[in-house]
């Protein structure tokens, strides 16, 4: 017999200190990015992105650790791996991973890359358009997969960034295959529409072979079966993982297995406002996994995925600053 | 003839990164905190409370700085006298100051304290408690002080934390002296209640001395005077600087000026709700300074340093997200 899991959820992703400061459509547009999108720039495009920015606050992010953070806020037990450098802003993200009860042991590099980061413009609309200076993220390989953790935890968590670092996507192969090796599940998201173009053949295949809960907004998983109507993606996924769930913005979302259908309403947002839509993704895939992991069913998994993600767009940043346990009062609780 | 001013006002100030975070009232018990005030710590104090703080947000902060950031978002000229590290934070905070349109030329140190910072605790109540690391701001001395600025400034606002630091209390002097060398005003915040129960005395002289317009909370009001009464303090302060603005939280502002004196309203919170009064105080120097310095009587000074913190008391943090310059719109605009 396997020993019961001791973590409900290890997430690896990048490591990433956010960046946030609101700008408008013109700003987007002088500097050649795509909104609602995330594109990877190297340190000199990314001071000369800063410089231009108005000013900021900063906020611990990294996709993969938003989740965690939000499945630990719901009561959870999990894990992050991902690498920071010994500086100021890496001793910022460990704290606040810790702090949010994550467990976190990766040692920061020494030398290497500063600490990655996210630069964020968020436009009047709400909507986040990220660049990305991975930084110490890069250095991210399979020998920083804790293999007990994996082991130990009922799903492993990947993020589709990752795809874009060999190194991280040797972490995200052995990974995987540590967790089918003990009988655990895969969980992956797509993360993005452009990640998705750029690594859509591999992400088919571990589609079809390695992963169990697949996590896309409408853009991906469109973008993944190149189809143009969010019905066609719909129908080609189910057959291709035990899950899917697909959120799609103010639309809701539909969760899928096998033949099991259920469509999911967006909830209201906490003060009837959307500020800033950074995280909601992230905060979607917290509470699905939260339900998933203590066995509700999957309409359950995707309401609380829901209320997760109405919490975070109604702020700044990808962490919710208040408590997310009061989302399970009944009838969400238990 | 003496010539025009370029500059409306320059700060000078602690340069402090805020860290800012949520936690009950039992956190601050349990930390020895006295709730709404700042408390000194030295870098292990710090490390320890930090430790104990739950996932935080970082935003440039530092009251004076804040102030000019805020003149500057309604339109000013302003330019920020303080000292940072050649680390990430200092970057972060150069970043923030220019790109609010504060003219900022000190250079880093290249050696000693890191950039300081401000641990916040913001209670359910929306009060703010905190405890500031000084960090590389101790450096700040006499030598700091660019006399063409102060020269070209309409007012030089002082910050009455500076006054725990002995350069920064040499860099006030200096300050002060070339200001009115140069027919300027010179403007201070008394900033805190037990930085008045520190420095009564030589307050008290500034105030009498070297002080144009006085900003205090009612708190700080009353214990630079000694007295349990508001109103006592009022009639006290009224025949020692020409303009004192004394701020009530939600029981508004009063003005005095010799035998004028201006009641104001607190003005409404931007969403109903206060969510953080880190920087109110801020501010409302920032509102009423702009103000003033563009030749407003006032009464308009003070109501516009009461929008501009409320502005800043609906959301996290001491810099307001978002435009200042609508709040100028009629009947405050010109």
């Amino acid at each position: 017999m396997r020993p019961t899991p001791t973590l409900d959820v290890v997430g690896i992703g990048n490591a990433l200190v956010d960046v946030l400061a609101h700008d408008d459509d013109a700003f987007l547009a002088a500097h050649g990015m795509t909104k609602g999108t995330m594109a990877l720039v190297d340190a000199a495009t990314a001071e000369r992105i800063y410089a231009a920015m108005g000013p900021a606050v900063e906020a611990s992010g990294g996709s993969a650790a938003n989740t965690m953070a939000g499945v630990a806020g719901l009561g959870g037990r999990v894990a992050f791996i991902g690498r920071v450098r010994d500086d100021q802003l890496g001793a910022l993200y460990a704290h606040d991973l810790r702090a949010a009860g994550v467990h976190f042991e990766i040692p920061p590099a020494p030398d290497g890359a500063p600490t990655g980061r996210c630069l964020i413009v968020v436009t009047p609309d709400a909507q986040r358009t990220m660049n990305t200076y991975l930084g110490a993220s890069v250095e991210l390989d399979a020998d920083d997969v804790d293999e007990e953790l994996v082991a130990a935890a009922q799903v492993t968590y990947l993020e589709g960034y990752l795809w874009d670092a060999d190194g991280a996507r040797d972490a995200f192969r052995r990974a995987a295959q540590v967790a089918h090796a003990h009988g655990r599940r895969v969980a992956l998201t797509l993360s993005d529409p452009f990640v998705v173009e750029r690594h859509r053949d591999t992400f088919l295949e571990l589609i079809d072979g390695e992963v169990d809960l697949l996590f896309a907004n409408e853009q991906e998983i469109r973008s993944l079966y190149e189809v143009e109507d969010f019905d066609a993606a719909l129908q080609r996924v189910r057959h291709h993982c035990e899950v899917a769930a697909l959120t799609r913005s103010e639309k809701g979302s539909v969760i899928v297995a096998g033949d099991e259908v259920h469509v999911v309403d967006a909830a209201p947002v906490p003060g009837g406002r959307v500020v800033d839509t950074t995280g909601a993704g992230d905060l979607y895939a917290a509470g699905f996994l939260f339900g998933w992991c203590r066995g509700d069913d999957l309409g359950r998994c995707g309401r609380l995925g829901a209320l997760a993600a109405a919490e975070v767009i109604g702020q700044l940043g990808a962490r919710p600053e208040t408590s997310l346990r009061r989302l399970l009062a009944p009838p969400d609780g238990r």
